[in-house]
């Protein structure tokens, strides 16, 4: 926590960190193409806030009688959306990284497991997904999720494990 | 189980019985798009042998380095494979029902929650989904849930709940 | 939500929700013997607001050498919570009800299915549980627990779904 | 697999597995306060079939008026079971390795996160736990868990995920 100059060889500086948002931003809307049929797209990366979005379209929808998200595609977001929470917590752990370090850490790492509860309907416009790390170990990681309608409406929550490195 | 004449007032009939399975079939197949999507077809309705399979193709891998399956495409399968294996549970608890009133029930159940354990990495020409149902009672149904690649090696198993009636 | 005199036909009156409050930690804490052997307490019994506590002991701990709670402890008490939430939220739905006809919907409430994830290790003088509810069906209810130790850390988190009436 | 004297360097020999399986029950059966509470034994701890059982009594009941099962004892004995059947697992996967260094192993192991299914009421005089593993990497294991009553009846199901080394 020191600012003295010997500290700044240990963290990363402000070009190197917007250089690994840029980086996690194009992999997870571009690389990903299950995020990019979504349409999901990344609106906070702040430590402690990661959140994404998306519009309903037709493809989205489970069964045409209804309307409503496919649950298929709530598991996707949540899913997404932990393993961008712990890439972001994982970057704040190691400053001193650069930001292809950090990303190379993200290639080792996977979903363990993953809880969904699907809550109420998924109508809405818009959706908001969000995810909280719980826990960052030096092999496990652990996030809560939730997704919210465009009305505010609490649609599903989530938990996942994840193997990290 | 009598297969005196006046059983035939409370069983269904064979050709209500393959109305009631091309109902399902073409209602999973086709009317759900996610699963249009994913191309999952149905290969076994026996109760107690609910299978369904799908072929690998670029749209449903996660990182296009890998060559993996996406998780959000497992636990779309997992969901999808689950409730159909309780539809044909359903069925069969209600012998005098119509195809018509079965699949009047279909539009009346939701997945409550979901498990997905990723153990391998999906790669593979073509996957098998199986479910069987662990419980049917008047409210909840269950299902366990497993998914193998074409060389037999088990890619993930799932757990869930749904409301039925 | 009116204060006006008809209101008070529908509404528990203070004294009913004493009568309420007391059967349900009267129920939680001496009638389900698990919770008697952990000597799990209600804290709070407000909406929105359900906590719990109870002591570490040496019955409690997993494995000797190690002194940390037993992972089956904290699966009991974040469900005995989790129901306990729920109960809480019925009694808010159906402000008409007596205690007796509230306490009478426990009888025939249960747990669904349950997941936990196991954070830290369970170290401690003294845990507090929580519990929230995320959704109130007529069939269906779910909840997410929590479970600090003294120091305020985060050793697991929780979800389930319960059948309700 | 050779049958050959060089192999006998890298394989348990019958005194020494016949050590680590003695180590394992005590340890489980007796070291750990919950399962002795609990009563539970260890029936088999053969590679792939890996089960246990306990006898109904009245401190596992949950409310005294139903006579059912505690779910916390329904969670703790299936959360045991997956944690045995991965160390016999793992005893197997290092054929090598002496009854301590196994055991060894044991400590450093730990639930990451659980599911369980309560699929049926808990009534029984006895009841039989069973465990699967449906994977074992270098850092995580998977299980699947059983619990049936002594009328065969499909108790509850459970799913888990270990750190494991």
């Amino acid at each position: 926590m020191s600012t003295a100059p010997a500290a700044h060889a240990t963290t990363r500086s402000a070009e190197e960190q917007a250089r690994f948002e840029r980086g996690l931003r194009e992999m997870f809307e571009q690389h990903i193409s299950f995020n990019q049929l979504l349409g999901l797209k990344i609106v906070s990366l702040q430590p402690g806030d990661v959140r994404g979005r998306f519009a309903m379209k037709p493809e989205l929808v489970g069964h045409f009688t209804y309307g409503r998200l496919h649950g298929g595609v709530i598991s996707s977001v949540l899913d997404a959306m932990a393993g961008l929470a712990l890439m972001v917590a994982i970057a704040e752990r190691h400053p001193q990284e650069s930001a292809a370090q950090v990303m190379h850490r993200f290639a080792r790492m996977g979903t363990i497991d993953l809880r969904i509860d699907f809550l109420r309907q998924g109508l809405g416009q818009h959706f908001d997904a969000s995810a909280k790390v719980t826990r960052l170990g030096g092999r496990i990681g652990s996030a809560q999720m939730a997704l919210h309608n465009d009305g505010g409406e609490l649609i599903a929550t989530g938990a996942a494990s994840f193997v990290v490195s």
